[in-house]
């Protein structure tokens, strides 16, 4: 998979070309800004990879790939004002570097843009790609709508859960690639397959970094272990728990104890919950929840009517995806 | 121009139709309830009647039309976050309602939504409908962040003040036109010229409005009359009276000392600033602009390849927009 790498440059590169120097710059400055912060940009090499596959080159589907990452950066950037978070990739967000105004302005401002990239690609399949991008992003502000619910809801049952990181996270990869095949002309049924794959690999990746921000080897994992215990935070593992610990009254009132618990008892709180979760069997539901969705998207990948050699790189994705240290 | 209730009505009956009842519904309530809210529906009849007199049927132009007014409320419903605004036509605006994530969130998806009524238009044209539309979107967003500049500017040129109300307002006026020309099948030319008629008499009507806010007949204005006095609000009055006060340095004092007035002193200030644009005879100044823009806009119509008869819809137009009393 160095294909991954030298497309991650290629989109990087064009991403940096893309000449965000219109007026007023505080229009467009939090845009540039924003677009330079880097990240994974797995979403528009997904396209790319793709359109490759599919028969097309990495060039037809350029403009389409920058307008998938320049919505998600567009999502990014209004959550962080929903969130009230302060750093995105250790720098600070656009709403405390100007101001919420700006933030929400300039995001407005990036959704037109992607919509203005996407119009670009020269693709008879123009008309599908922008109603898929568009049913997408629709489905991508039900889902953070819903995850803005869920903070406030008591209990989240685990259909709600996995139906909410579809929307906010996995329809977004499954349209990135589906993007990529319509641009190299796929038919409608590879097509939807190959959504399929990115909807199932979405929803398993999401609930492995469930279960990494619980059992990832510290000293490999980016982010501070347990950290969404520390928070609370409604992932498939504390629903599990919630769910299980209902038949042991002990087990329950430990677990109620421990979400109330203050910031100074965090160490012994990720302990605890950490014990609970192994007492009940979470981690092995979870990993065998990962495994379901991961199985689900390679069976997408078999229908696919290409042949072994052009969808490797689908396969080697997948595992490259789903090998992260547990 | 009983046409223009008759449309009014149509388009109303429609996005009451418009069925959206999707979930979660705290994404989807806001919506309903702002398109809801009534107005004047200027813009989705602009499309229609641009559309009828261009040879084309306003079903052909309704879905256009339907996204016209869906975008221009997404950005009423942003603008009056940015703006802190506690009332949108006499009723609580979304972010007071519910909450500033929500108007942001339910915002963002009206955008989205506005993309997909206009992708639902069955025309030739549709790429250059999509095309314009969001060079209209990411304009408004410019008019909308040089507003919010201007405010915390001490003094603006009238050149940058017209700038920005026509990117603010009149393009999206000329948008509407035109892409009902488009839909109907109207060569590039006659597109063209409707936009420019449409921009022009947005200028027109915005420095109308400027004047009206002053000069209205109290029992015939919606508003308080000085109500951007009172604000100290950069109209095209303000700015101009501003910019000739500089040459009577005692005027430009007064000028200064009322903006300074705190809000006990607002009927006397209204009445004073009034006096002081009357003695700078800025009225007359902004009535000559108001025609200029108004005979710019009569000029596009005259050079578009339709009979009188056909046009007559639009002259019409630009009268009624026009005979506002002053």
């Amino acid at each position: 998979l160095e294909k991954l790498n030298e497309y991650l440059q290629f989109i990087e590169e064009e991403l940096s070309k893309l000449n965000i120097n219109g007026k007023p710059s505080e229009l467009y400055e939090p845009i540039k800004y924003t677009l330079s912060l880097g990240g994974k940009r797995i979403r528009p090499v997904l396209t790319l990879i793709s359109c490759e596959a599919f028969g097309g080159s990495k060039d037809q589907a350029l403009n389409a790939a920058l307008a998938i990452e320049v919505f998600h950066n567009f999502t990014l950037l209004h959550d962080d004002i929903m969130d009230n978070a302060p750093l995105r990739r250790t720098k600070e967000t656009v709403h405390v570097k100007w101001n919420p105004n700006i933030a929400i302005l300039s995001g407005d401002a990036m959704f037109v843009l992607s919509q203005q990239l996407l119009l670009k690609s020269e693709t008879d399949s123009l008309i599908k790609c922008l109603i898929l991008f568009n049913k997408t992003a629709i489905e991508v502000c039900e889902g953070q709508q819903l995850d803005m619910n869920f903070e406030k809801q008591e209990y989240v049952s685990i259909p709600s859960y996995i139906n909410m990181i579809g929307l906010k996270t996995a329809v977004l990869l499954a349209c990135s690639l589906k993007i990529g095949a319509l641009i190299a002309g796929s038919n409608d049924e590879d097509a939807q397959h190959i959504y399929n794959y990115g909807y199932n690999l979405g929803v398993a990746f999401q609930l492995q970094d469930d279960i990494l921000d619980v059992y990832a080897d510290p000293n490999k994992f980016g982010k501070q272990v347990g950290g969404d215990i520390i928070s609370n935070k409604k992932t498939f593992l504390l629903l599990k728990a919630m769910e299980l610990s209902k038949l042991n009254h002990y087990k329950e009132s430990e677990l109620k104890m421990w979400m109330q618990a203050g910031q100074e008892h965090a160490k012994e709180k990720v302990e605890a919950v950490t014990l609970l979760y192994d007492f009940l069997g979470v981690k092995e539901i979870a990993l065998k929840e990962v495994d379901k969705y991961h199985h689900v998207a390679l069976t997408s990948l078999d229908k696919i009517n290409l042949n072994e050699n052009q969808k490797k790189v689908f396969y080697d994705f997948a595992h490259f995806l789903m090998k992260r240290d547990l």
